[in-house]
């Protein structure tokens, strides 16, 4: 690794990946400084059995651009993930098939439900996911959490389930943790909440042949020893136009950095001098989600030979929703979010326990075939020190009305990548590059000037 | 230092100082690890003029039992905040000039203030500041912001204002980051409200002769050689009941840890095995407050000579309120809150932009006397990596009332202290030493167990 480069990226997530790929081909020498012994950050890809399964991120859904364009410039395969059949609500241990989106509920929770996911739709409509600060109600929105607006008008068990099963996945937080205008403007980015918690047709629709992780670890290779594993970042010092990068395996010189970790993380590197007040604040106010995945491989997916999708929904802790996760034909797989307050107290319990309660659940879903398991896979992102959680970070109350302005605005020679700060899918991949995308375009335009 | 001690305390703050204290006479061996070059955390105390200042904590009010005793037995002195005369406020540019707690404003504003302060009064008055948790009302309170509580019945601009300086002095915060059913207990825990922002007889009423940094440093002292300086803790490591404490400067081994640092700096500690999932919510939940404070001393203090005590309320930036902070007889001088938001845009001023704002605006509340300034002396804790903010950490809406009873719990071998973790004034010097107390309690339980 050269000591004195153009710019250091901090991170070897997919977006600082994705940034320090676009300076590179721009002629930009680049050093790419990551904490963990490999790249990917929150793309973590693992053989289980016969097949490769994502501890991270691993889907992609249409309009998507970005990413299906990355998939193909790497001569990656996407695979659809198996939605044939009937899916599952559990609500007060009542359990029910359904086809479609919606969970099959009674008809006055149903109604409620979509009353409500009506209302929200409406709301976010008239919100730009890009400068929600903006909007004329963007304090009042801001001081109040999704739990204090929403949670009046879920009296059913059935709709507040459903509703707070879409939250804590999506977010990986509780209603009442979350920004109510943060939430508006996560859906309007990402193409609304039906979309969100969909799978054909929605963000979970299509995987990765051979795991995510491969769309950081590829394009890495490409970047022939410009990244650096187990050196985190420490202190930015800035001297007379020159940035020196001190990490746990030295030092790089630059002439700018792009910071492409998450805003926790971000925030425990010493910026010298420090970063603005304002940039500070949102930061330091980004809340990372809890989010557990339960990773359950099988011989054979029993529960479609039962007409199953092996999707379900459910207000019984630990899983709010469980997919079928077979990797193609090679391992058949069940896989379950663990997310918000249940990860935590999920987290509590001792290893062994947790493996009989998932299992255990598994089978009260899918019947007592779910009890014949080949491998059992947790994977607690808040156990991450180099990540602190997934899928997302959220700002929280308060925050985003604020100094939302100084959510991804350049600090001088310090750039902003990573997905918190994409314009949209802000907490995806397609996010990922995007922001990579604005970062690296930044950081051109102001060497070049 | 011993490489190998009963108890380690991360943080040379009041709280960990007082927590070594008490472990030491009770004939157990500490080592106290501090990341800065001095003792003493949130205070620190500077020689200005012929006078000593506190750029930080300053402040004992009547019925801070322990703090009381801990002054006495350090054979310190304390002296009274200057109070005599009226004091000003200032809403949308009018100033006016009042006597006791509550601004002059018109009788409508007035009523309009009484009712809200009243209803707050009643409200926590309903609530254990020590377990806000178990309230029947918690959640609902903690997924409700402040702003969207007492915005709607705050109208007019000067009972806005009276209540927005009372806030943002208080917690350093904004009324929309702040949660309700924290709000309530912490105002609960310090004797309400009122009690809060009142000088004579309430928390602001006496100071400490050469200033409050001694409250640490001379109990420092005493700790013969135990307290380690420019030793940041990066690790602690529990292997086989002995834990291994690894700072910038070596390792020192213990059976008990107290971390005495404030939440969001705990949080950048890696701990292996990682903390239990809820407590890492209550520490990444906590948001430190947002403070400047601006001293500005004078030859003399030419508004008591005009029947002013030197109290101010403004909703004008940069302050939210002024005080006389005369240094007894050998200094005067008068010192401005820069607090919450508008801390944060101050900052973003160059600094002699900075200091000319200021001085203006004291000219504009006391007269143009105030132009003629001896020392300006401005001190920004959000830009202190080793604090991150002052006056304290306040938990997001919906943390408290999803894992509050984490918030002081001990986890095995490692302990919490620092006022943040007081069942009593929390945020205050009175709440640092009350959760040592019980911090010191709890190790020692557990040491001889």
């Amino acid at each position: 690794m050269e000591s004195q480069v153009d710019v250091v990226v901090i991170g070897a997530g997919l977006s600082g990946i994705a940034a320090a790929t676009r300076l590179k081909q721009a002629g930009l020498s680049v050093a790419v400084l990551e904490a963990r012994d490999r790249v990917g950050g929150r793309l973590f890809s693992r053989a289980v059995g016969n097949g490769v399964f994502d501890l991270g991120g691993q889907w992609i859904g249409p309009g998507q651009r970005r990413i299906a364009q990355w998939v193909s410039d790497l001569s990656l395969q996407t695979f659809p993930t198996y939605d044939g059949g009937k899916k599952l609500v559990s609500v007060r241990g009542a359990l029910r098939t359904y086809s479609g989106t919606i969970p099959k509920l009674g008809p006055l929770e149903l109604l409620e439900l979509h009353r409500a996911l009506s209302r929200v739709e409406r709301m976010h409509k008239k919100l730009s996911a890009r400068t929600p600060w903006k909007h004329p109600d963007a304090t009042a929105l801001d001081a109040q959490t999704v739990e204090a607006v929403m949670g009046p008008s879920l009296t059913r068990p059935g709709a507040r389930a459903a509703f707070d099963a879409a939250v804590r996945t999506v977010f990986g937080a509780e209603a009442r943790e979350l920004s109510m205008l943060h939430f508006l403007a996560y859906l309007s980015g990402g193409g609304g909440l039906m979309n969100l918690v969909s799978v054909a047709g929605g963000a979970q629709q299509d995987r990765i042949v051979g795991g995510a992780q491969q769309l950081a670890a590829l394009a890495a290779d490409r970047l022939s020893g410009a990244v650096l594993l187990e050196a985190p970042v420490r202190r930015v010092v800035e001297r007379k136009a020159r940035l020196c990068v001190v990490h746990d395996k030295g030092e790089v010189g630059a002439r700018y950095v792009i910071v492409a970790v998450p805003p926790q993380l971000a925030m425990r590197i010493v910026f010298d001098p420090p970063l603005p007040a304002a940039k500070r604040h949102v930061l330091e106010g980004a809340a990372m989600g809890a989010t557990i995945k339960v990773l359950v491989t099988y011989a054979r997916p029993f529960w479609r030979a039962r007409g199953l999708s092996g999707e379900a929904v459910s207000d019984a802790p630990p899983f709010a929703v469980v997919f079928d996760n077979a990797d193609g034909d090679r391992q058949a797989a069940l896989l379950g979010f663990v997310v918000g307050q249940p990860a935590r107290e999920f987290s509590a319990l001792p290893p062994s326990r947790r493996r009989t309660v998932a299992v255990a659940e598994l089978c009260r879903l899918y019947g007592s075939d779910a009890a014949d398991v080949q491998d059992y896979v947790e994977h607690d992102w808040s156990e991450q020190p180099w990540t602190l959680g997934c899928p997302v970070a959220s700002p929280r109350p308060g925050v985003l009305s604020l100094n939302g302005s100084a959510l991804r605005s350049r600090c001088g020679r310090i750039g902003f990548a990573g997905t918190e700060t994409a314009r949209e899918y802000c907490g995806y991949m397609e996010g990922a590059l995007e922001a990579a995308e604005r970062a690296a375009a930044e950081a051109l335009a102001f060497l070049k000037a």
